[in-house]
């Protein structure tokens, strides 16, 4: 299968490629609207994960290249890049690819952080009102950071919102990666609960000592 | 520690009155609108633990009786008494005494569960408006039917957000309970992000076999 990671030099994305490449053998594709700066990120990856004796081969490129022929592109970008995002690849999204949205809308006062969704009630569904494509909420409330470290154990589940023909491919994605549970949290009108669960993470990791790069475990 | 429930004839209640008369030596009292009704239950819950050879005196009354002389003030009612149930103890409750707001708004569709907050954002944040007593949110996002199977095990986190200067007061109530860890979620302001995470938690146990009673453990 072919993941394209749209904004994968950064956040999200990073953890997601390298583990991805590490769990699995999916072809991975790094998209930046720079194209330059996707190329140095997969050769990073690349390097690190040679440094652990991981044979990995990620490709790069723009956005908009980067989509061609993917099966599933995961829209790593800040939320208020997710429209603008989905309408530069509009031309060469391949109709029939699922388009996976993680970004999670989010506003801090001197008290924490707070879900400040767009007025469609998320991200995810906001990502769902753009394109025609199938569309599924998922990795929204994963620690970046832990993610991104290969020497963290994750030991944690992600909700997979939306499209009903699209979100087991998306929770088989996520499963694949070690210590990842994907749990269904049901359709698109559900994702608002799931992307205010973001904030409340980091609240917790900033109030409790000893707690950091939280994620959440429905037990 | 001289504990009252109001409410404490169903949901959270019941749970939390089971697990603090087994797991501690706090003085329990049951309050209810109905003063017969609090009796009635709290003679079942003595009879629940002796049946299990535990020996728990817990009182009851009407909820204006039942506040004397608490020390903590759990509002165990629906979100929409929550304000009622306040005004009709202003008379008798303490002005030390701590009150605990578990409650969550919580409104339904055909997709699943949303929160359906009040206008001050939240539950714990109306309770706060209502009295001049210090206010904890905490226990909201426990499964009520699970926490009253004292068979059950929790293993799960509970947050405790609001007053400085009681929060850890509520906290270590709530660590007394076998498998419940208390978190802290920062001030009053963050009382929305732990209310919205009830109603998530309802829709994951909805969309997936096998899953059900959900609590959630922050790791």
């Amino acid at each position: 299968m072919r993941l394209a990671l749209l904004g994968g030099t950064g956040d999200i994305g990073e953890g997601l490629a390298l583990r991805w490449a590490r769990d699995t053998d999916h072809d991975l594709v790094i998209g930046s609207r720079n194209a330059a700066k996707a190329t140095r990120q997969a050769d990073e990856y690349e390097a690190e994960l040679t440094e652990r004796g991981i044979e990995a081969s990620i490709s790069a490129g723009a956005n908009d290249e980067a989509v061609k022929g993917a099966d599933v592109v995961v829209l790593s970008v800040p939320p208020y890049y997710v429209t603008d995002t989905l309408e530069a690849v509009a031309e060469t999204l391949p109709s029939d690819a699922v388009v996976v949205s993680p970004a999670v809308g989010i506003d801090t006062d001197e008290d924490g952080f707070h879900n400040d969704p767009p007025g469609v009630g998320s991200v995810t569904q906001l990502a769902a009102e753009t394109v025609d494509n199938r569309v599924v909420g998922a990795f929204h409330n994963l620690p970046a950071d832990r993610l991104s470290d290969l020497d963290a154990d994750l030991g944690m589940d992600t909700l997979v919102v939306g499209s009903e023909d699209a979100k087991g491919l998306v929770a088989s994605l996520a499963d694949e990666i070690e210590g990842l549970r994907a749990l269904d949290g049901g359709p698109l009108a559900n994702a608002p609960e799931i992307e205010g669960l973001t904030p409340l993470l980091i609240n917790v990791a900033r109030y409790n000592d000893g707690l950091s790069h939280l994620g959440v475990r429905f037990t």
